[in-house]
């Protein structure tokens, strides 16, 4: 299980960035280069790269690709700035739930003003603002790794007695949903680099089984003892199977802790409550959405039927049924055990606070 | 939505036996004819014919038709006896969750003994029992209807204020799982022909689909309103949408209550009862059984991964992938808010009182 063999969803160099095709997997392994945002957009709206934290990279470095390759087109900084603004409006409406694409173009946008008044050469302004968007990358994997070790020191401190640990977890938020380690499979990566994993459970999630899909791909891989299960089978799992904790990823937590996660997430936070096992959110703190109080505000995506009544081409279901196809639910804050970040662990009720003073430290 | 349009599991007359090959479905409809217990033992092993009530009907039938075609064979009453006591104890071990077939194996078996003293003719004791095993036809639609009956009403009645009622199912108890109208969608049946039905909701039910492939198709071919959702998706219905009851079938209520049911059914119990929604089993008396105290004492079938892992022989998950595969859970009495059967609609903790009541009434 070394860095090597890991898989990448992402592949960049300056100028050229390449994503593996998700919606072959895990039949076929094939990347596709991304030239423009507008590939970009196409990716991330058509599911082929997806994942919060893996979408807002792939979109910011289509963006940097794009402006390596047409430095020669703009006549001035303020055209420049005018171009990066409107090609990070569009990225954000490719997928409306995950707020780490917004986070990025708000960064990026942040940086890019102050940024003009440095320079009078349009080559050299671009080349920071690419070298600004380049890390990205490395940040993703650092955070993964952080909310990893966090996530499994606590899992292992607060659970009594066994030897070995077994968690459930949903969806894929692993190297294939990240720029590589994982948010929530990165705790469990964690585990079992630490000797600490007795099984990984997993749904297959439906409807698009990212689990029976990406995580078990990736899981055989890596060579980490996993069991999948259906999305129906997490109670039984829950009341027959010893399970330590439930760790999931997340798309948007808002300020008072609530999270848009994959549709299932909710029920799976019921079950746990249910069976008293510990419920974690596992997300960099780009996932944490301080402009929203709660889960409310935000945005459910619909996506089409045709996702739940075919796989592969093939229909699955009787012909003429309606559907109802949310693609994210809301799981409440009071459901939450902890929310596992780069910078530890909270509670639901302390995170606003702790990421305040974080960010408070870091700008003075 | 008349008698003859409804869809038909079982095409019996003396001596003729089909199923509809309920594995094709949706795509294709066609009939497999069933000519000895060894056929009908097959189609209920490999789910041509599942659900709990149409397993024993189409098992006890096959035994018919197989006595029709034999009579000639038997040199004796006793032989006949022996015969029909070994195919039945054969049978019974098919699917070993559901109670019918057991239930409707020991009916027959309790019939054959004393009737053997009325009877010197080998063809007329023949004839006695197929007539006999024929009844199990009529009454299991009868009794459907009543189940429908008692539902409906037991729904309309307690539900406050709103004119039409959205009900959630699981998996397909209607006609392909019956001999026809079927027990918990025969009460969302019910409520449709009253006009009282806004929509059935009902799950896809992974991993063997019989929402989305056998209730869709009923529900299409029925014109009746309704909603298909994954399996995950259950819990954020239930905190966005309207849900007035949900109401499932079982394989094997025990004396207090606990109910066997399809994976699944027990997380839709306990999400019920977290949003404070009334959860009904919907199911003949002949799937409860009192003989068993608790759900502890009901064996659950394991099915193979190939099931989980594969839709019409289409891989739908990473290969090499170790899954879980229970086909039933089973949910205990306390979350149920009552058991909906022929004779009424009782609490849990009333069923057995009430069923011996029954029985005693009947025999005395």
């Amino acid at each position: 299980m070394t860095e090597d063999k890991t898989l990448k969803a992402i592949q960049y160099q300056r100028g050229s960035l390449q994503i593996l095709d998700q919606l072959k997997l895990p039949d076929i392994s094939v990347y596709i280069p991304i030239q423009t945002v507008a590939d970009a957009w196409k990716a991330i709206h058509t599911m082929s790269i997806r994942g919060a934290p893996a979408i807002a990279v792939c979109g910011v470095l289509s963006l940097a690709v794009d402006l390596h390759h047409s430095r020669s087109k703009f006549e001035s900084i303020a055209s420049v700035q005018q171009y990066v603004i409107d090609e990070l409006n569009y990225l954000v409406t490719a997928r409306p739930t995950a707020v780490n694409m917004t986070d990025a173009a708000k960064t990026i946008i942040d940086y890019l003003i102050p940024l003009s008044a440095k320079h009078q050469s349009i080559p050299e302004y671009i080349d920071e603002l690419i070298a600004f968007i380049e890390q990205f990358l490395e940040r993703d994997l650092a955070d993964n790794r952080a909310i990893g070790r966090h996530g499994a020191e606590q899992i292992r401190l607060t659970t009594a007695n066994p030897k070995k640990l077994t968690i459930l977890t949903h969806c894929n938020t692993g190297s294939l949903a990240t720029v590589g380690f994982g948010t929530a499979l990165g705790v469990i990566r964690q585990l079992a680099a630490n000797g600490d994993l007795q099984t990984a459970y997993f749904t297959e999630t439906r409807p698009y089984n990212q689990g029976s899909r990406l995580t078990a791909y990736e899981l055989v891989h890596d060579h980490i003892p996993h069991t999948m299960i259906c999305d129906s089978m997490a109670g039984l799992l829950m009341r027959t199977q010893p399970v330590h904790g439930v760790v999931v990823g997340a798309d948007r937590v808002t300020a008072n802790g609530d999270t848009a996660n994959k549709i299932g997430t909710y029920q799976l936070a019921i079950l746990a409550k249910y069976h008293e096992i510990p419920f974690y959110v596992a997300a960099p703190t780009t996932s944490i959405d301080l402009t929203k109080r709660t889960g409310d505000e935000i945005v459910i995506e619909q996506r089409p039927s045709k996702e739940m009544t075919s796989i592969k081409g093939v229909n699955i279901a009787a012909e003429g049924v309606q559907v109802w196809n949310p693609a994210f639910d809301v799981t409440p804050a009071q459901l939450i055990t902890g929310i596992i970040t780069e910078h530890g662990v909270f509670k639901p009720d302390e995170l606003e606070e702790r990421l305040l003073a974080l960010k408070n430290n870091k700008s003075s």
